[in-house]
């Protein structure tokens, strides 16, 4: 039986293993300084297909695919798949899931879902209600552009704050094992709404649920940011990482040596993303093309990786409501518990 | 450790129980059939807000708040709330859950979601990832109808094939314990496209994905359709429940004289719904206000519960893509394991 432990944090019983991981990205993905991570590389962004929204659900179902050859299985190997991305309904993975015929989960956490479907994942494998899962997300900057904010031949301009969706996907598959890396606590977060109305300054929503998170899984471990090499937030951007880093400051929490945000580090200066990268791809691409296989080798001992989610929509935007943030935690180990 | 069965199946280890349950409803719900079935009837739809989404908000939160008072507990007493909409990015479950401030997972299954939330809460539940969790979900016809379709004030024709989207939702709370009634079983449901393409026939598009879960649990779980007092199914309406059982007698299930389609049931024939209710609220109100009553009381010993969700968005159907469907099962009983 899993061990809860304090507020909102368990610590998994099993040895559970992510057995496989791949990542895909786009072109501007390839360009920046993670470019060599990934699996497969997109030289147009259209994956081989005639419209965008095509586009992500082939990017997504490839990297599935790439994750099952490198386990050596089939979809038929898989208890469950969880999975979720940005479009109106998840109509990506809908379409990018349909031809594996696995039974299937749908999450819906905005740029958390990897963490979400990881942590998902790891708790149906843990407590045997699957052998093997699979979690998963896409995120695409042509249909997000063109749903959350103009088309792109609209040409608008970005603010400074804005972040630069990432057309990327990762995933992985959890098993128990004795292989690393091994997923060892979750903890499960919380909406967190701070009343930020800005669309274009998404770290700044999502800042307060990566602290909440954050602090609640190191006060429910009873453990300091020491113990882990490094502290992996999903898109906080450069803006959302300052606040971040300073709202655990005024807890007496210092991250600030071992922070790592994914969407601050996407793209490199010369790419002129403003804020950095957001979108689920952003987080989900690091980790499944560079953290996972740094944990596996033992470059990494132990990572806490915090994917974080802005619970938007256009209509809330229009309506001039709030930008509720989510962010879920997971603890990644070289090492078995 | 929970015990998988078959191809999708699993058994609860623990006796899981609803310990609590409440359902709302609008006007046109309270005028039907089952009115008496709700907690909380609301006279004009709005449920004191000024705008339709946030009266789905509103809603959703307050039959939360009735579930937990039923109990006796506080929000801060749920280990984790399950929920989501039918809203662009599940926009109505974040703002009504948001205040609550208890770790929160973000499900998106369209109309299936209620399957979906009691699926996954009891399997946490029964492994001790959390002591008790809520699931929850809502849908309104005038949030519905705007997004998906037009504005209500333009006056389209409905086609005969077409479903009213209920505005109501359903909200429960599980744990272990031994008073009924309880999970006993679960069947992960897949997604399944058979390439209807028309976004007025959703009971066709949803009816594959009941077959296949009916089905599978069937096999999976060694029983018949004569184990259960009734099989009850999500939004399939008039034209989707006739496919559903055409198809399961075609691989010689009969379930005639014991299916019951919440859709087909909601609305009085006078209240000209065409092929009957749809949405989210729709199989999560009478679940929480009909059947969870009765199942309580023992009038019911055993039900199979299968919400189905059409897994179309607006740009999808613009796009001329199929809907594909998916359905998620529950074995629901008035006896412990």
């Amino acid at each position: 039986m899993s061990k809860r432990a304090g507020e909102s944090t368990i610590f998994l019983e099993n040895n559970v293993m992510i057995s496989s991981f791949a990542a895909s990205g786009g072109k501007n993905e390839a360009k920046g300084p993670f470019g060599d991570c990934y699996d497969y590389k997109d030289a147009d962004d259209l994956f081989g297909q005639s419209c965008f929204e095509d586009a992500e659900s082939a990017m997504q179902s490839l990297t599935l695919k790439i994750a099952l050859e490198k386990r050596g299985i089939e979809a038929s190997g898989l208890s469950f798949i969880l999975g979720g991305d940005l479009l109106n309904q998840c109509i990506g993975t809908t379409f990018a899931l349909a031809d594996f015929k696995a039974p299937f989960i749908g999450l819906y956490g905005a740029c958390s879902t990897i963490s979400e479907g990881l942590m998902l994942a790891s708790l149906l494998v843990d407590s045997g209600a699957g052998d093997r899962a699979a979690a998963i997300t896409s995120s695409h900057y042509c249909t997000a552009e063109r749903q959350y904010r103009f088309p792109l031949n609209y040409g608008g301009q970005r603010t400074p704050t804005s972040q630069w969706t990432a057309t990327a996907s990762g995933a992985l598959i959890l098993e128990r094992g004795k292989t690393p890396p091994f997923v060892r606590a979750v903890t499960v977060g919380r909406i967190c709404d701070k009343g930020i109305i800005d669309a274009n300054n998404m770290g700044a929503a999502m800042a307060p649920a990566a602290h909440w998170v954050i602090k609640t899984f190191l006060s429910d471990a009873k453990m300091s940011p020491q113990d882990f090499d490094l502290i992996v937030t999903g898109d906080l951007g450069r803006v959302g990482s300052k606040i971040l880093c300073e709202l655990l400051l005024r807890d007496g929490i210092d991250i600030l040596d071992r922070h790592f945000d994914c969407g601050a580090s996407l793209y490199g200066e010369e790419q002129d993303s403003h804020s950095g990268a957001s979108g689920c791809g952003c987080a989900a691409g690091l980790l499944c093309g560079h953290f996972l296989p740094r944990l596996k080798s033992g470059e990494l001992k132990n990572i806490l990786f915090a994917a974080t989610g802005a619970l938007l929509s256009p209509t809330s935007s229009q309506q001039g409501k709030s930008i509720p943030g989510i962010s879920h935690l997971c603890w990644l180990s070289s090492e078995a518990g």
